[in-house]
């Protein structure tokens, strides 16, 4: 596996371990991790904290030219206020770990020329499908269902 | 000047008068403001607390029903980041103070579904004016120009 993807993944399991929401994000610059974080829904009782929102946080304020430089990793398609943050940056590349549990705005994020990579890694669509089918509630309010 | 509108001006006076981006919002469900805030990019060296984002936050975890009942006030067009909230969320209603000095993510929000009221506020535009004039850099940051 791929060495950023699986830093974004143990930031999933991460989340699991703290009963939260395993979806987890790296943020690379350069062959470097600048940011990373996962959803702390249940952790921060936050609504914005997805993911990939924290680990934008995380790597701090940055200047346009180091996102645009930079590759953001998911475990899982990100939503579309995660996808907006994406296109505000202008982060030109997202890989993302699996899209069969949640389809977010990969469409949106193509049209605007982000290079999209769906890895459909059997692990990401395992902590997901396992957590809806314990947490559907939890869940549904993380995608604002 | 309308009661809620006038919420969200406060918050962006109130970032302004802490050194900050002068940007404001208000969430607000069936009369009642549940969430406020502004921008706090330098007053918590945040990449993501737009003043739409901090009042989302500020309101904490809802139910995706309080969500599709209510309208946010902002006094600035958009940014893709706080329109992607606004999409994931389901909130259907939202008002601008105005666009004349940034013009963020109306067509997207438009075309699924979300109402738009464009007020053109002047004092919005002076708040941005000013701060842009006087902050060009900072203001490039925030938007990842």
């Amino acid at each position: 596996m791929d060495y950023y993807f699986k830093a974004a993944v143990e930031e999933a399991k991460k989340g699991l371990k703290e009963g939260g929401i395993p979806i987890g994000s790296v943020l690379v610059h350069k062959n470097k991790i600048i940011g990373k974080g996962h959803n702390q829904r249940i952790q921060k009782a936050s609504a914005i904290l997805h993911a990939e929102m924290s680990a934008l946080e995380n790597a701090g304020r940055q200047p346009a030219s180091v996102y645009k430089e930079s590759t953001l990793y998911t475990t899982l398609s990100p939503c579309p206020m995660c996808s907006g943050a994406v296109l505000l940056y202008g982060i030109l590349h997202v890989v993302i770990g699996e899209n069969k549990t949640f389809m977010g705005e990969e469409a949106l994020l193509a049209s605007r020329g982000v290079q999209i990579e769906v890895l459909q890694d059997e692990t990401c669509v395992s902590l997901m499908k396992d957590f809806i089918k314990n947490n559907p509630s939890l869940w549904n309010e993380d995608i604002g269902v």
